[in-house]
């Protein structure tokens, strides 16, 4: 299938931050072959007239539970301990299967309109997330979280493995597995041991939650005598890929380790804001060699999965926290959203527009007051471009979503399912899970 | 004209937070007759079937510069002065009546399609940001900008007070107009006390900007002896109502002052965000007794005219720099982005949706993957909805934009004069107008 995207403006992300004026795009099966000019002998099955459009890489979403879905709005005005046992995990304890199916349908959709072609998922009953990954024609990285401590959602470290191994490389491809334990203040240094020494015999990465908090970094220092990310370090988790969630609070030794260990720190600014937990420092991040990629979270704390949203607030947040208005300048933040999380999440070959990378990627229908005059692209994308702004996804060469409508899923269906489901789940018998403590 | 919207959820931010489902809403001519049941005995000329949708207040925008949409994406990752004497006051040497006209139409089209329905406006040339008004049916405050230095922008003070008088109460009541010094910083306080005096004896507002950073504070001691705030009680400023945009560096006694006066903050979040200019402090205010209203500023510093994400913006940088989740809980941040606006800008009859009100409100189409599930609607509207789900604005009773068309302005048009009236802007022989010194 050759498909041929002409006279579209395009912000490739190369290295050099080329921006084309009135270009082409080829795409020949899953990958880009041309980028700017049309090749002489391309020979398209579909041309899209990109006037007024702007093809930029697709985004990826590097930390969320995507079936949260069903939770948006359900914990609100809280501060993180009673957000946690007030709410979140009262309302984890009514989920099964069939709830994270739906929610991770309803994140897809979501996703997929407002121009996310990957997600770094980290929930329960995984299976149902990756057969719908499967269906959506996204790309994902999954884990099946383990708490360790004998009370497992679903199943137990044999269990996730077996589901690691089960999906890894599946969906043409598309599909990559991980392990992840929850956190450092929720599983005990010897199951991190474990589950670390595990990955690196199975050749699997890591993905877990990090010092979202000063009182985590306290707590671990009193009970272990080290920080949270020492103790990553100590238990063996950063000696396989590990994206690290939020890692909010750091010593200079912490971004050294991560910096070392070539971690990726998956910053999700909007979390920090509603939950009041601290913008962190992503330039201080940036210059110390750590690579920072993007998330949105789950949607109780978000309240959404619009990584364009996130993109916005991730530039904004840290020009006002390091008092620099030349903080991510540029396309800064548009790289953080895509190649790193590409990078990060196993999809290297993904997050530019240039010959021999994947076709991943998103046009942005520019022809809307909001985006009008176009003195800079890059700007307009960061700043006044809104999700509900892209017109085309295309994730490894294939369209999933065309003018409002997406090709892969029954978007319909899965709305009123999910309602549906959010309802039950909520006025159902809660109890509490398990207890949230720094 | 008599309107009728059935089963439609309303959020009217009554003084009780009502909340309905299902519920109808009844206008005849500008004003609502009825919010909740439809009367017996009413016999619409329109009917709206409202499913999926819900009813809010339209927006009142109570800080803008609204023809800087031609300078969208023209000032990028500067600080403040940088900001001012490098790009905007350069652009803005170039600017005439031509393009005050297109640019005000271009934001008006953006504003309208965001769910906007008054903005309160402080430019240059301002008989053509009046006509657009006139002609989109919206509500606006005008206000000629004065600079008090002898190096005015087509019109003396004389001028601007022309203008005021003759603009004052058009459009059937929906254009109010105001007088308008720059800013303290900006304006010596003998030009102060005149146009204090003037607006007090002509029975106008003013509309100023104040206290923007903290060297403004600093500068105004050493120059005045007095912080600003103190130096508009002492001009006389404050003894008329007064819009006072940004306000972000005050002390307890310039907060009681503003308090004490009955001045309206209009705060612009994304503005300080992208210029690092700090968070300021809304409950503060809001604790102290003063009113504050919502305004997205000019797009060279935001660069959208897009209140929903105003709203965002305010509710989760106030939660975030108050170390609060619970800051501006529930809908809070609505009515600082709906009457608080409304009441300073001098349609206090706007704002809630109630009997007897002005028919002034937005539908939301909620029939969105990220609005579903319902769980809370005030959180749905406050976080995960966006500008562009806004499918129905009501002015005055009069319905200005309608699934995707609106319907007083020729918006096609209008972008493609905005794209080339900005292109000419930025390609003349640019001068520095004026000097920022804070
Ligand atoms: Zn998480
Ligand atoms: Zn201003």
């Amino acid at each position: 299938m050759k498909t041929l995207i002409k006279d579209v403006d395009i912000v490739t992300l190369d290295e050099k931050g080329t921006v084309i004026r009135g270009g082409a795009i080829a795409i020949d099966g899953a990958f880009l072959v041309a980028v700017g000019k049309t090749p002489e002998d391309f020979a398209p099955d579909t041309t899209i007239d990109g006037t007024n459009h702007v093809a930029v890489p697709g985004f990826f979403n590097a930390h969320c539970h995507a079936s949260m879905s069903l939770v948006r709005g359900y914990a609100e005005d809280l501060p993180l301990d009673r957000w946690f046992n007030e709410r979140v995990w009262v309302a984890e304890s009514a989920l099964g299967p069939e709830e994270v199916r739906v929610g991770a349908q309803l994140a897809a959709c979501e996703m997929i309109r407002s121009g996310t072609v990957a997600f770094n998922d980290h929930y329960f009953y995984m299976d149902h997330v990756a057969e719908v990954v499967e269906a959506s024609g996204m790309r994902a990285s999954l884990t099946w979280c383990q708490f360790g401590t004998g009370k497992e959602v679903g199943v137990d470290l044999e269990g996730a493995l077996a589901f690691a191994e089960r999906w890894n490389g599946k969906a043409e491809g598309r599909i990559r597995a991980m392990l992840g334990p929850h956190s450092p203040y929720v599983c005990p240094p010897a199951f991190l041991r474990e589950i670390a020494a595990l990955a690196k015999e199975k050749g699997l990465g890591l993905h877990i939650h990090l010092a979202e908090s000063g009182e985590q970094v306290s707590r671990s220092l009193a009970t272990h005598g080290v920080t949270p990310t020492r103790l990553l370090e100590d238990t063996g988790v950063l000696d396989v890929p590990t994206i690290a969630a939020h890692a909010l609070y750091l010593s200079d030794d912490d971004v050294a380790i991560l910096a070392r260990r070539g971690a990726t720190v998956a910053y999700c600014p909007i979390t920090y804001m509603k939950l009041a937990m601290g913008p962190g420092d992503v330039p201080r991040l940036l210059r110390a060699g750590v690579s920072v990629a993007l998330g949105t979270d789950g949607p109780a704390s978000n309240n959404d999965m619009d990584m364009k949203e996130a993109v916005r607030f991730l530039t904004l947040l840290q020009k006002l926290a390091c008092r620099d208005a030349e903080a991510l300048a540029g396309d800064a933040s548009l790289r953080v959203a895509t190649q790193a999380g590409a990078r990060a999440m196993g999809f290297p070959e993904a997050g530019a527009l240039e010959a021999g990378r994947a076709a991943d990627l998103v046009l942005f229908d520019f022809d809307k007051p909001h985006l009008v005059p176009r003195h800079d692209l890059v700007a307009n994308l960061v700043h006044a471009a809104k999700g509900s702004d892209v017109s085309h996804v295309f994730v490894a060469g294939k369209l999933v979503y065309a003018d409002g409508t997406i090709l892969t899923l029954d978007e319909e269906k899965i709305r009123a399912e999910a309602e549906r489901a959010a309802f039950r789940m909520v006025s159902r018998d809660l109890t509490v899970l398990r207890a949230y403590t720094s």
